[in-house]
């Protein structure tokens, strides 16, 4: 690492967010000195309601592929979605090291398997406490807490300055797992003097302290004693192996046995299994098919879906589509989650089919957030005293709220720096501005394909899903221009034809007019006959029904 | 009115709900007692999220075709679209009398104007305490609160015995406009014995009493204080009259000018001061043109948008898509509200835009709920004591919980009933049983069609939405049966295909062979020939693309 910090004409730092400061999600940082780039996270976003059809939004990474040369490798901080998932598809592109901690390396693996990808791709596994000298960069791994093992700070070091990243993080004195958060080293990175921090901002707007996850399982306890007689179900987060860990502790306690249901979190779990992330007593956890062996009040199902996803297991059990376990009277169902902004009505309808079927429903006081309130901001900001502040992980608004979080700590208001995706912020010990903007943006994966969706394709899929569609096929005699067959109609997703075969005679009479019209009128330009027919279809539609569907003329001719 | 209590054979009360009970929404209720039916409300509910492109959804009401003789009047309890949004739809199959009070019936009408349905309609403005006969019942209205003026109970006596109907309330003692819920009245039909209960069950989750209407004007009074430099603007439900109220109140106090904003609330508070229902100081409301002449600070916004809904005028100042007011830097948004499950995030855009746009928001303590916690309803069944419970207006898991209170104030479980819709419910004094099961569900209304999209079409609809459509032409010679054309294929929302040139190619070559190859076998039948292109083509497809779009195989013969 060159020492350019007394220097005259030393670089300044650049800090490019490539996503994630739009939504939550599609997390992806770059930090660029001189001739060396460092990227933290590589995350997905889910689609937004508008986006019909597509799996996942991945970030547009054309400015990593024009730097390819500088790129040193990806620093992930932990191994949720919003911060790993886009790596497999990147990675195809962009083949660079990845650096991780332990669990969250493993989570990765399990992805690049899917992706026929762990052969070809650098991975290193770096603990906390230790530091990756890259280029320009030494990037220092800093243990936190959040609702996955594992989860990382990290605290990146250039010339120009040290820059504090949270990551996700939550303060948690007392984890299930591991160590609490490593204050002390906030502490003494910032006695050293830090130049920014980048902050979670996710719960900004929360006053007081998260609670600690421990919190939970004695919930458990309780829950647990008052539902003594009846089987159990605990729908949580597959990805929240401590919580899983609690669950297993407290039907350890009432001589339960414990199956996992959920392929994701099945993966998971054996994952930090292997890793020794979580410690299963024998004999607890058995086969789905063993479960009739035991009686109803010595069996726990942990499953994913609490966030009413429709194809995962808890959804199947409550609507009787699962294979193998079917929820009725005597089963409770113990929601340990909150919905995530979206899902509320996916969650109520679980809930409500789950009460039909006689189930009984927990949803309170099982769940912690993983990330940090004000108090616990005010805290990391107290110990790290940056310079900058430049709220990260979150909407608007949540940025917004650190952003006054870190102004009634004394930052002044022209050092708080609320980014978008593709802002290059310039900075060093003198001054940091907005220098530029880089291309950004979602790339939307469909089934295998990957951006070959766009606006255009979204649009027409808005419009066949608000209206349907009109095809109307005529054929011409490619000699004469006369109409050899049709105009014919059809439809889909407009009205149902069957009872509604006068509209559509009408609708084919109002074409045929219009068409013949022209080409009684010797025009057989397909463009004119094309919006003739858009247009005479397109007004009798809307004046008898008030509606817009697509309309699409076809013409062959023979 | 017959009495009959006394006789051997006397006939049992029907109550049939037509709607209202799998969600919050569409409320109509039948009360059928021999040769005499009542119904009350006539509500519409807003299309749940896989109905594409319906813009409402009304109740089914064969039952009441079937038994037109029977039916005297709707009764309707106030004046919100899932109580009367169906009437005008409704009126147009089934003319009969429409009873309420005074604001509720004003509302209603300017519903019939748009419908053009006023003449033809007979329409009774009753007041409360007023009683009504019609055939074997009498309808008494009962003074309730609500988050809209001149909501009504209903106690509805039949031969068989009184059945209380709350329609949805609230206690308050301390109303903003008229009396509190007149609770001596439910006090002394309880005493003289009441047959059933149906109770609102919204907030039948959450423990203790929804507080006042009258606190929110308080909040205001601090608000505007904190803000006495900004431009004011507050986003509220268009039909809370009081809360507008309460807002021009305190608007007054600090010497501002007010201006309601959006077509549906304008609506309504004109209605409202026609009546009576609300009182505005001189000169205090303004045109919207008029503002200019004030300075900001002089300024009030009352709005709809509350709901983040795209459309409304809220939203349409955010995104500077008004054509009058523009929202930034200096002003203060208020929401007087808090979202409806399920529209969480477009809540969050609106706050999100605003807050980019400079403006201050306010999201808290200035908005109470019109419907009666858990204290509430405990103190109305109290009140009432019914044999039977019939928990009514909500989810399953909301009625549920009515359910739970109703058990826990020592109503016999077998006398509890929580209804599906269509259920018949026979009863008198001595038992009640469901007995069957009429005709009911919800008929879509898109644009000008009632019931003309049905399952097919928006399942149609959900396809073309999440893969779009491939469409397959080909024009056959009747005399040879060979291709005269084609076959082309054209797509709408699967894949740009400007950039996918190559596999739209591949695709139109495997659909041509797979045709070719039966063409030269001899075979022409249409069946086939589209069966094979459907088979082909959609093997090829989910083959390179994972994805499984609609395939419309048309033929034409020339």
């Amino acid at each position: 690492m060159k020492k350019k910090e007394n220097m005259e004409n030393a670089s300044k730092l650049k800090i490019i967010p490539l996503g994630g400061l739009e939504q939550i999600g599609m997390n992806i940082t770059a930090f660029e000195y001189e001739d060396s780039i460092i990227v933290v996270d590589c995350g997905l976003a889910f689609p937004a309601d508008d986006m019909l059809g597509i799996d996942l939004v991945i970030p547009d990474i054309t400015y990593l592929k024009d730097n390819f040369d500088k790129v040193k490798g990806f620093m992930i901080t932990h191994g949720h979605e919003d911060h790993i998932g886009a790596l497999p598809y990147v990675l195809k592109e962009l083949n660079i090291p990845i650096y991780a901690t332990r669990l969250t390396m493993g989570i990765i693996e399990n992805k690049l398997k899917e992706h026929d990808l762990v052969k070809g791709t650098k991975r290193k596994v770096v603990k906390f406490g230790q530091s990756i000298n890259l280029g320009d960069f030494r990037i220092e791994f800093i243990k936190t807490n959040h609702s996955i093992v594992d989860a990382a700070a990290l605290a990146i070091y250039s010339p120009a300055g040290c820059v504090v990243h949270t990551g996700d993080f939550k303060v948690d004195y007392t984890p299930v797992f591991g160590d609490a958060i490593d204050l002390q080293r906030f502490a003494e990175i910032g006695k050293k003097g830090v130049l920014a921090l980048m902050c979670d901002s996710t719960n900004a707007e929360r006053p007081g302290f998260t609670a600690s996850e421990r919190t939970v399982g004695k919930t458990f306890d309780t829950l647990f004693e008052d539902h003594k007689n009846d089987r159990i179900f605990v729908a949580t987060f597959a990805s929240n192996v401590d919580r899983v860990q609690q669950i297993i502790n407290t039907a350890y306690k009432f001589g339960r046995k414990v199956v996992v249901e959920g392929r994701s979190m099945v993966n998971i779990i054996e994952t930090a299994q292997n890793l020794g992330c979580i410690s299963i007593p024998e004999n607890t956890l058995i086969e789905i098919d063993k479960l009739k062996n035991y009686p109803d009040e010595q069996q726990v199902i942990i499953t994913t879906g609490s966030q009413g996803e429709s194809m995962a297991a808890l959804s199947r059990m409550a609507s009787n589509m699962h294979r193998k376990i079917t929820i009725g009277p005597g089963d409770t169902v113990i929601f340990s989650s909150s919905p995530i902004p979206g899902n509320e009505k996916a969650v109520t309808r679980v809930i409500n089919e789950l009460l039909r079927k006689g189930a009984d429903v927990v949803f309170q006081d099982t769940h912690v957030s993983g990330h940090a309130c004000q108090e616990e901001i005010k805290l990391i900001y107290s110990l790290v005293k940056p310079k900058y502040s430049i709220p990260v992980h979150g909407e608007y608004k949540h940025l917004k709220a650190q952003a006054k979080i870190a102004q009634s700590l004394g930052i002044d208001k022209d050092n708080i720096f609320i980014l978008s995706s593709g802002d290059v912020l310039e900075m060093d010990a003198q001054e940091a501005k907005v220098t530029g903007k880089v291309q950004v943006g979602g790339i939307l994966v469909d089934g295998l394909g990957v951006g070959d969706v766009g606006n255009v394709v979204l649009r027409d899929r808005q419009h066949l899903a608000e209206d349907g569609i009109l095809i109307v096929v005529m054929s011409l005699d490619k000699y004469t221009g006369q109409l050899a067959a049709g105009p014919d109609i059809v439809s889909r997703g407009f009205v149902y034809v069957r009872e509604s075969d006068e509209l559509m005679e009408e609708a084919r009479e109002v074409v045929d007019s219009a068409v013949n019209a022209l080409i009684n009128r010797g025009i057989s330009d397909w463009g004119k006959l094309k919006s003739t027919t858009k247009e005479s279809l397109s007004d009798f539609v809307w004046k008898k029904t008030k509606r817009r569907p697509m309309i699409l003329p076809i013409i062959m001719e023979v």
